[in-house]
């Protein structure tokens, strides 16, 4: 199907890949999406910014996409790590944090004395030796282990090359306690629903742009989504005959989308 | 099957959790296994001490089981580097290392400046996050990624707690590549089976002891051979109902399953 065979009337979009590359510092933004977004947000379409990203909470994630140039409300921001700290206080669970510092502000409400669970994030240079076989112990000595992921993805582009994922560490852990994750985030169907919801819009009026074809275009798509893969970020040239995942639309970046977007909307 | 109810002449150990727990410097050993082993070298019995050790080469293995209390030939250990590097020998392939410093000799012969292969084993230490990312980051690039593992355990006992192994850091490698990792050493059954072989005897005459049911137990059955679970090292009581392992047989350490196999010999 044509991503533009159906009227649009809200975008989720992914934010790493998409909006800029991570890194050192705040990351390289990609250049043509600054103009991209100045041009949705003054536009009649909603949208939500639809990331797994976990090493921020929002007020900062919204901070740092200023100062790359990207106007965007914290109540854009769609983010596991909320989502999480909802799940861990409906289900009066204690977490063991292994995530970024950046995010460990969204689980302040906590109590982590005696954990009853893990939470993972993209942890980054947290992943070590140490605080990997930590979580591996507090896991495997509980009658019930449960990890909970931020995110499951395989790897993601920094400015000094790929990165391994949540998902991989967590691929691990899996294996050593004989247990499945509970993933908040994408690729989960129920994710994506919930930002569409809150832009009060319907799952056919919406289309999800990303550069991940699993996580984002694949999830969107078992989501009922229209997904649209772009050529920036974590994109391989391989994917575009991906065994899986065939995209809705493909783009070389986001600017294209809009552009292809805004002059159908206008016609 | 009771694991003595046919004739025994000869054995396959594992070292680690058998014969001693690893951990700082040599590790400790197990008391009554130092008296075991010298009563089994006495004997009529063919012994090969099969081994996922991936941290030592043969020679330094043989001379810290000596410091440990026992008398153990290089010619009776099987490990999977020597295995490996005879693997990489006859394909012509390339490695990059991710091991453990004391086993690196084993690979010596190998021109490791253009690597088309990742051999991981259990690097203990050196699975930092830049080690991981280095190995992700060779991988996704190759054309065709092929990961070689020493080995595949879950975890292992050191003297300060569980440790993860190999086999959970190649569950991150292969998530993130989409690849299987090549697995020398146990639960393979070719690797039993050619220790088997080393004694000149057959798969029916032998018996395997270990501690880990699956990688111990589990493949030494389904080589064909008799498979006796240890109560030290990773032992874990709910092992003793485990959902896909029945061991042959239970013991509480290696000097009671010497004890009755010695007993029942002489009978």
């Amino acid at each position: 199907m044509n991503w533009l065979s159906k009227p649009v009337r809200g975008l989720l979009l992914d934010i790493t890949g998409v909006l800029y590359n991570s890194g050192e510092g705040d990351g390289v933004a990609i250049a043509s999406s600054i103009e991209a977004v100045k041009r949705l947000q003054a536009s009649d379409l909603k949208i939500r910014f639809v990331s797994n990203e976990s090493s921020n909470t929002r007020a900062k994630l919204a901070a740092k996409l200023g100062r790359l140039g990207f106007e965007i409300q914290e109540e854009q921001l769609f983010t596991p790590a909320p989502a999480a700290a909802s799940y861990l206080r409906q289900h009066g669970l204690r977490p063991h944090l292994l995530v970024h510092p950046g995010v460990q502000d969204e689980f302040a409400e906590f109590d982590m004395t005696d954990p009853n669970c893990v939470v993972m994030g993209d942890a980054e240079r947290e992943f070590t030796y140490q605080n990997l076989n930590t979580a591996f112990q507090l896991l495997i000595k509980l009658d019930r282990p449960q990890l909970i992921t931020l995110g499951y993805g395989k790897y993601y582009m920094e400015t000094d090359g790929l990165k391994l994922d949540v998902g991989a560490y967590a691929k691990a852990l899996e294996y050593a306690c004989d247990i499945q994750s509970l993933v908040i985030g994408k690729p989960n169907a129920e994710y994506f629903s919930a930002a569409v919801a809150d832009m009060q819009l319907t799952i056919d009026e919406t289309v999800m742009i990303g550069d991940d074809i699993l996580s984002d275009i694949g999830g969107a798509q078992k989501a009922g989504l229209r997904g649209v893969q772009v050529r920036t970020g974590k994109w391989r040239p391989q994917w575009e005959n991906h065994p899986i995942v065939t995209p809705d639309g493909i783009v070389d970046n986001l600017a294209e989308a809009v552009n292809l977007l805004l002059a159908q909307n206008a016609a």
